[in-house]
Order: structure tokens, then C-alpha cells, then sequence
């Protein structure tokens, strides 16, 4: 069985990284809860949504993110188990490559060359399960979709959902 | 119609890279006519062959390199009647993912990111045509498997060969 998993709020914290460099550049910390149902740009003031929807644009925005809890013990029981690749819709950001290399090789060292995947659209991979925090992606896949909870996910419900790494055991029986 | 396209001897010149980097190493001068039905590091004497398979991993490697002939055109013509992605196993080399999506912007810059993937295992690859100059890339994928001529691959009978771009509008009837 092939299981892709996403990176972005999946695996890697991104927005973390929103919210640090937001309070950097305007001094205010929004939190996660703020973030329910939505996206940073569309709940900060007007003046700022441009320069916030650049953020993951910029060098070093996907630099040392912070690992989603306990995506690391999970993903290695499950690519114990199955095919895990790690497909990430990367391409939109140029400078997001490099630092994603880096960050799997850090973090995920068990998942080899030959299981990685930096793509645009999601709907050219070929697998048995996709695990993902974004309906556009979900959508164009052909197999099991499972929307993994990301704030800004919270009220979709067209989905299976995995609300932690957690609940992936129950998926997959691999008790 | 999906079309998947590879990089690597099929819209850019590594092996012209490879020759150059040697001459610069080593101080001769192979001919792509010695690598015919093989590669560099083969032969090579023993003592450079490490150095010569280390190549692509070092920066800077896929930087710039030559286009093979016509492929400019031709990709665009089939870019503009078809869903054309650009497929590269360029997994294996980590400092490859920068340059390759300069090169594209460079070169390629019709083709949007939403079409570029850089993977490892081109098994997980979903699409109508591979256009693709190595073996281990076309027997793992499901669709129409068309090797492009390469000089590594001379020898090879297992699939139907584009020996040039401009032989792409036989492939699929553009007259």
C-alpha cells in the first residue's frame, strides 16, 4: 500500500512560522485559535495581507519549521509498515526546495531519496492514500483521502479526518 | 492527454556537463561518441570513477546547462495542445532542485509550477505519455513509454524512440 503525506501542517509546522514572522514585522502574535476556519492574511489588517500571502515566497521560510507532534514516531511505524512517500505541492514556492531537502533529511532521515516528491498539483500522483491538510489537493486524488486537522481545515467536512498522528493507528490497523 | 516530460538528456545537456567537468578535471576531452551504450564513469580509468559519480551531487552541476536541441519549440508546441509536466528524478541530488527550477524559468517559463515535479521513484507518477531516456524510469510507468535518444541508451530496443524534438509531432499527430 502507498501512502502519501503531505508536509505542510502535516508533518511541518508552516504556521508557526506565520505567526513568528507577523509578530516580528508588526509586533502583534496572533495564535492558533485565531486561526480557525481560516488563513493569517484574511484576518490581518488590509494594509498587510500582501506582505503576509509573500511570507512562504521568501528564503528561509521553510527553513527548521516545527515538526507537527508526534509526526515522526508515527510516519516511522507507518513506513515500517507501507510505501510512504512524502509529496509536498512545493512548487509554488522556489525557495521552499532546498530547505524542504533539508528538513526531511533532519527530521525524517528514514524516508530515502526515491519517496520524495516536490510537486505543483497533486492530482498526477498515483497512491492508495493521501494524507493532507488542503481540499485542492484532496480533491484531484483518486484513493483514500484523509484531511489531516489544520486550523485552517477546521470546519470542512467532506473528509475522513485525522485530527492528530496519534489517531493514525486506528486508520490503518496497525494495531 | 497528459504528457509527462523528463529533464535530464531530454530537455537539458548533463552529459555535456559531465564531459566538461572532466576536461576540467582530468584534462581529456571524451566525445559523446565514446558514451555511446554507456556512461562517463565507465569508462573512465577506475581511479576517477568515484569522482566522476560524484559529479551531480556537488553544486552547481545542473546549473546552466546546454538545451538539447529544439526542445524549446517543440515542448511549447505540445505544451499549447496538451497537459505537459515536467517529470525529474532529481531526488537523488539535493543541490539539483534550485538550479533545475531556474533552468526551467529560464528556458521553460510557460511551463507553470503547477507542472513541474521533482521526484525520486517515477512509479508514483500518473500520465498518458513518458517521454524519458532511461529505462528505469519508463518500465515503471503505466502509460505510453517514449524513450528519448540518449547517448547512454543507443542500444536499448525495449520501447518506441523519439531520437530528436523534432520527430514529437509523428508522436502525436500535430500536423
Amino acid at each position: 500500500m502507498r501512502i502519501l503525506i503531505d508536509m505542510d501542517e502535516v508533518m511541518a509546522d508552516a504556521i508557526e512560522r506565520f505567526l513568528e514572522w507577523y509578530e516580528r514585522d508588526f509586533g502583534i502574535r496572533y495564535t492558533k485559535e485565531d486561526l480557525y476556519g481560516t488563513k493569517l492574511h484574511a484576518i490581518v489588517p488590509e494594509e498587510h495581507r500582501q506582505v503576509v500571502k509573500q511570507y512562504p515566497h521568501q528564503k528561509g521560510f521553510f527553513k527548521d519549521l516545527p515538526l507537527i507532534p508526534h509526526s515522526q514516531e508515527m510516519i516511522k511505524e507507518l513506513n515500517d509498515r507501507f510505501d510512504v512517500y512524502v509529496a509536498s505541492a512545493a512548487m509554488e514556492f522556489e525557495y521552499s526546495l532546498q530547505d524542504k531537502y533539508e528538513w526531511l533529511d533532519k527530521h525524517f532521515p528514514f524516508i530515502h531519496w526515491k519517496r520524495r516528491i516536490l510537486c505543483g498539483d497533486k492530482s498526477v500522483l498515483k497512491g492508495d492514500v493521501l494524507i493532507d491538510d488542503h481540499d485542492f489537493n484532496l480533491s484531484v486524488f483518486n484513493g483514500r483521502a484523509i484531511m489531516f486537522t489544520a486550523t485552517h481545515n477546521m470546519h470542512e467536512t467532506k473528509y475522513e479526518r485525522m485530527n492528530t498522528w496519534l489517531d493514525a493507528e486506528k486508520f490503518f490497523d496497525m494495531k
